[in-house]
């Protein structure tokens, strides 16, 4: 089943062991944080000082997502502070392989983003090394911005593309994944959701409710996937 | 008397609004923000999204350090989520004058950071822009560092470079500002002290207690100062 | 038909006001303006105070062809300066889908720019914002380089690729479109010419003939075209 | 007697020939040529081509201005342009020296311009190779802006630096150079005035009569210091 | 006959003369020149004041291998220091036919290099000006690397590429190649083989045996190959 | 006395083995050695596999000059390769103090050097962490370059600032240190003489004299400047 990965960008900023705690216990399956350089996408987040306290509060998977230029100089920094799985940018380096090798060396899993404009055909010679493809759905660099729809079509490219190769890699979907974006990126076979604002994080609907609704409403589409298989 | 700035970064990341919170009640002048790029200096600490939040909690100034790249074009970025005052590194940008400029035109306070090896002539033709200066007193980019000696020759420098031009200017100081470094560093003219793990943010010391003693302590020195003169 | 646009660069530089209204009674279709900044291509033109003026003196399409690094820098000045089309390189920013949907969003066509190593592959998921593909058929940056004979090929994969894909995109052509290159490029689908020396600025030719002249040289190719067909 | 230069960029950019040749005529000393790559400052003016074309107008000395990072890079673009005097930011290269020395060695004279911001430490020590300093007066990158008060120190402290170790060299002002503050740069040691939209180029007054107004009143000024003298 | 060329990185590189004089002797097809920026990669090799010492000492080719961002900007250097062929990577520069365009108008063979992650699509519209294509077989920057295993897919992919639009093009493969990797290069189409210390620069070998040694490997394989066909 | 390093740069680059133990047996006092990027200097010369096999064969000090950008990232490389002492430009690097301060912490020696047109005062205040200052008195980047006259007064303003501060650190000069102008140099406080193609690498003179003659000459100079005393 697909996984569910709330974007912590999205939580509540001053109180994030809670949401930390709340969100573990209501069972996603993964957290996703990102960390902006200023350079690669015109924003910041956070770092690993606040990673490295949040890990004390869960076991589940810390999912780094570095919109960073020249990640490789800094995965020793985001290793050493918690991750358990890191993506880098395919259009913020030139020694992709290497830098994704080595988040494998290090025990990690190794994860590949592209932006919207980014061929499927850039990550041709990475497959054999990655545990997930990160398809950005949106423009990133902030949160709030509208699904890019020709991206459904990149899911099914690249769908095709793992399958035809015989590979066995994971993709994640980020970028205003919500309640009218989720049954196309399913059908198109993304596999992990990262949740922000609209799914998880909603004026007016606890988080544990959230992710209970949105679990059920992905079970619903991937048993009817199945049936009509 | 000498001003009392907590380093937001070395506060407990999981609770901010806690922290905020009760350093406010304690009688803080300031909260001193870190923003870091991973270009300018070789870390990551936090961003916009995560002041806007803490800005609902107290009403105290908030001075963003902008330890970034061409500062000039992230002004907008901090400024709508609420900074007071906002320093750029001399270093970082070939513009200056015209951040300062743009800083104050906004209706915030304007100051200029300078690393340890940066000379205080580099900024001998903006003194007429800025509210204050920081010293960094430690090189940028991590918590934890060593207070380098010379810069008590260069805030003694810098003191009188300001009194003999008759400017009006604070003096900030980043980095190991604790109990062995604030004595020498009163005498030589700082008057913002940003106050981190050395002197604030300390195991088995509530943050009241802690901020409490150290007013006490600066009290004193400056009383003796005083009493000297 | 196939549209003319003269590069202004090839116009004569101390007299643009005269060079824009003969152009424009001669019936030219829209007029082609190349920035540079030196570093994406190691030359400089013009910028957009320059476009202003020329702004008052034509109803015509101004398309600025920004051959610049990080061109989302720059749209704000040139949609002010009144561009009514834009092109950026997709080799000159990560954010290719973000820039484009920036540009349409505004009111403005938007067009992606390729240097001739560029591999169509690199804009298929920017299709569906494109208003026009800028091949460039020479090397970018000087004015009277030679036409790179493979671009002919790169015109027939790219008409094949919109063509397949149900999109209504123009193709627009740049660098040595004269008599000896035009057949060829509209034969293998392009659709918007821009004109510099090779064909419209020619001494001994005034601008209007040069234009009538070449106007019916593309209507008999494209009437040829049609009768074989 | 203090040397008057026109700012092409405020002059009609739609019939350059004409303000040339008018301006010639009309008894200007110099041409001032703003070049900007969109880098060091955020805009765009003109390049080579129309350096080029413009020089065939008048034999009065061209003086570029290179507001673009690594000038020396682009020194022969601008020298086989007809450029008689280049002058480079001190802030853009760090081989200033040879830079400098490279443009004598062509012939040229060399210049070397500083930010609003930039001390004259900063240039101490290529005094001997330089023909003039082009102070900034403005924050360089866009006509219009305001006059940095402070900057009337800086010209007495640079003219008492050339004269304390002996040098010849000439001190260019460079933003909004105009009636209220031409009496001071000259008192503190200017003696090339770029003139643009707050001098020479202003509605209802032509080219003729503004440099003949504008030469009576630094005459008159000229006068006077010398009988108090 | 696949062609040998020796890394001279690998070399003894206190008597390079004497590594050259000897390689010559062996029989060696060309010598491979690897130069870094400590940008591209992250390691420095050695330059064009070494090259034209060591060109005194043989007829043979020297190949340079250009690991540097902006290669277009140091042709001149390494063509005058007696380079006889010269190859670019694809992924540091945004001119990468005008680059291979000015390297074979010099009179030298261009070559084009691809990272372990670069598709060959990348390559596909520089075909007809290239001699040659580098296919990084490690990620470059250090000796010692070890082979990825997904270069061979490569090699057959870009052999199948550059036959099937009846190109030709020699393929060379650099890095990790010996013994366990020739017979699977060989067999996927490379035909230049780079050898470093995987195969030529052994202990206790001198270089005339690991030559002879290395040439009777290939020939058996190449034999069985023509024998299978 | 004055100390003799002979530039590697400028010995044989084929034989740099027998180069260096002549060299060591002729007496020289330590080897300086260029490392360049191709970006803050456009050259390369020497890397570090180069220097590992050197330091074999000589227990003499190697001096390794970084003229490179942000050499901070490179230090590890170089003091792994056998460095005893690393300069660093100012002009190269944001965090001089830190950089200079890593250098003295891992043991070696910690220079820093400054190009023709830097100021004495961007280094004020790193004084006391640095044990040799370069002062460049050529530009940087190419063997055989002219002497910067000017130089000398910065040696005496250099001489005066370490006195005055009662700091004890040796001035290095590179660039054109011949028989010409070791007698200024010396004079004005130099005592480190880096020595390349004006002194020590001549054709018709062996090392051994060329070593034995400079040392005479320089001693000569010295007395006689003691007797003046």
């Amino acid at each position: 089943m697909a996984l569910i990965g709330p974007s912590l960008m999205c939580a509540d900023m001053g109180n994030l062991q809670d949401s930390v705690l709340t969100l573990d216990q209501a069972g996603v399956d993964f957290f996703h944080i990102d960390v902006m350089d200023g350079k690669f996408v015109p924003n910041f987040t956070l770092g690993p000082d606040l990673i490295k306290r949040l890990r004390e509060f869960t076991e589940k998977s810390f999912d780094i997502h570095l919109m960073v230029e020249k990640p490789e100089d800094f995965l020793n920094l985001f290793i050493e502070s918690g991750a358990d799985m890191i993506s880098v940018h395919a259009e913020a380096t030139n020694h992709l392989q290497r830098t994704l090798q080595t988040i494998k060396d290090r025990g990690l899993k190794a994860g590949v983003a592209i932006n919207p404009a980014t061929s499927i055909q850039d990550i041709e010679y990475v497959l054999d090394v990655v545990d997930y493809i990160t398809v950005m759905t949106v423009n990133p660099g902030f949160a709030g911005q509208k699904f890019v729809p020709l991206m459904n079509k990149k899911l099914a490219d690249l769908t095709y593309l793992i399958n035809e190769n015989g590979y066995k890699i994971d993709i994640q979907v980020d970028g205003n994944i919500g309640y009218e974006t989720i049954p196309d990126v399913l059908k198109n076979g993304a596999n992990m959701l990262v949740c922000g604002t609209s799914s998880l994080f909603k004026p007016n609907l606890s988080l544990e409710l959230a992710v209970s609704k949105l679990r059920n409403f992905i079970e619903d589409i991937e048993v009817n996937k199945s049936i009509k298989l």
